[in-house]
């Protein structure tokens, strides 16, 4: 068991991960499955799905699927979480999915009491601008907001009568009036695709984002009279704290790099971050690197380095201690500048195009 | 304190309402307050209110106000509460505010798990009728449906931010998804004529439906940056079930009346309601009727005898022991005939030009 999820670069977190795909009741993900799996999947982090052989097969003989995903316009950054959900939309979109993005105003009102002016003007300055930048196709995909879409809220009230509060209750740990609401519109975003004509899709997601799908897969159940296809999702594990722990966040800045972030901050950042190397150079040469403890191994694996063979040669290298601890994290920064750099320049060119972008227009 | 919400003819309820009035922190009721004050403001059935003063200084001022009401289209009749709302309505229209009707079909979604279709369907067919027929001026009143009223929606996510589920639970007594979003929708209706300028409001209701009106004041109370003006509110008593209890209700068939309702079965209901009368016919011409006691004379002072003057004549006939129980059963009888068939044909009317009706025209 273990050694099905383990990945050849280690992750030190592989208990946690077999808890939760236990514990929820999830596949563990086979990159086999899927056709030219991209970076995240092909190394494991994309770690554990739902219903994945039905979007295998959709792939396969070409049927109509898609694939969704949500902006939560509530913050001025976006953090590698959202990197990885939006490399595996590009994925499933370049694999024939229809292609849905949603800006989840309504959630930011009811759960963080942003004005659906604030969010919407974050949203286009910022969000999707992003989203495009890291590599979505924009002809081929579909925007909407919440907010005016009615079909999603007149849905999301149908939806809530198929729920009890404790049922609620135990699947998100807690409710309250504004997550209640966020959390059903949700559901009716995660089927908007399927509103009109029944299909097949896919949702990825960061692992904590998990209850938006089994709540939506309750309903889906609940709810046989509307046939719809209950969702697949796809989901990846978190870029790690650059201090070890489980999870980057922003309660811990010095940790947490986020997207954009000024790179003299991130080198700043990656040069304190826990390291694999051992503590004398002659021990380093003699031992090599522990490199399921090395955070910076661990941002270049599943975000920066995307040829395999070159991350093999670092590993190799690394391993053997014939790489030091302070080359490896040069070599981080240095890809690190280039992908900022890139980043917000593609921003600045994505913002310029905002309005031609496929917004679905509302009656 | 009783003398103050005692009516002429007695309704043998009052320790009940002096709690609520006591409990829920109302105004006790003077028809003094509003100029020509239709039936059951001068008879006490409107017994207590919220913020009147501000509504009684709009009608005297001639100032901007409205009166909203919501229409739950999850039966196919109405009880004779709605034709109480539908009074005050009519009365707040015939003096000068803005008139609102909404089809809260979202709440019969997500509370009765009625399809928006069929809500759509039987507020068309019925209730929207049943209203004119019991005497809104269509040419002065705005109707809407919830779920076409993308703003309402929007503010209720807005509004959800602003309350707790432990405040939501002491309002209501309990809480579950459907019913929470149907509140917060039902707040965004109630402050909607405000959204795009603020004025004083009334909301009349059964006194069961106040927490509607709380949970809106406290909201507007917290988003002090909208400017909202608190809703008033106006309460009336319930029409007693035929049987004496405190309120008319369909799980008891036979003490209640539906509107419309087959006239056969009504006086059926009529000749086996609890009378004021005496025993024998000797007592009662001696003692004279227990009026407090007497279903149908209430149902008379609510709903049936227009005048006063009638009323009073019935009254003392009635209480003298001059006048039978049997008698004031007939008399109750062919007035509630003559009225559920002027009901019937006005309903049939009023369908007939259900397209010509003001709805709101949304984007």
């Amino acid at each position: 068991m273990k050694q099905k999820i383990i990945d050849p670069w280690g992750s030190g977190l592989l208990e946690d991960y077999e808890k939760i795909i236990k514990d929820f009741g999830l596949e563990i993900f086979d990159s086999k499955l899927f056709p030219q799996p991209n970076r995240i999947m092909r190394r494991n982090v994309v770690f554990a799905g739902r219903d994945l052989k039905i979007i295998a097969d959709a792939i396969k003989h070409r049927k109509e699927y898609y694939v969704l995903s949500g902006i939560m316009p509530s913050n001025e950054k976006i953090h590698f979480g959202t990197k990885m959900v939006v490399e595996n939309i590009k994925y499933f979109q370049e694999h024939g999915a229809q292609t849905y993005i949603l800006v989840a105003d309504l959630e930011a009102a009811s759960t963080r009491g942003v004005t659906l002016e604030e969010a919407r003007k974050r949203a286009l300055d910022f969000h999707i601008p992003a989203y495009v930048a890291l590599g979505l196709d924009v002809k081929k995909t579909v925007f909407y907001f919440q907010s005016e879409n009615k079909e999603v809220m007149n849905n999301a009230y149908e939806f809530a009568k198929k729920i009890t509060l404790n049922e609620f209750e135990a699947i998100y740990g807690s409710a309250d009036p504004g997550k209640i609401m966020a959390a059903m519109t949700q559901v009716a975003d995660i089927l908007y695709p399927q509103f009109k004509e029944r299909m097949p899709g896919i949702i990825p997601v960061g692992v904590d984002q998990d209850p938006h799908i089994r709540l939506t897969r309750d309903i889906v159940r609940r709810f046989k009279e509307r046939k719809f296809f209950l969702p697949a999702g796809l989901y990846h594990k978190y870029t790690p704290s650059l201090d070890g722990d489980i999870k980057m966040s922003k309660s811990k800045p010095e940790s947490c790099i986020e997207l954009p972030e000024d790179i003299k901050s991130v080198k700043r950042k990656i040069k304190n971050a826990l390291s694999g190397g051992r503590d004398t150079l002659n021990e380093h040469r003699k031992l090599g690197a522990v490199i399921e403890k090395d955070m910076i191994f661990e941002l270049m694996k599943q975000h920066i380095v995307e040829d395999d063979n070159e991350l093999n040669k670092i590993y190799r290298n690394y391993k053997s201690g014939e790489m030091t601890s302070g080359e490896l994290k040069e070599i981080a920064s240095s890809m690190m500048e280039e992908f900022m750099n890139n980043f917000t320049r593609n921003i600045g060119q994505a913002r310029k195009h905002i309005d031609k972008l496929n917004f679905v227009k509302f009656k």
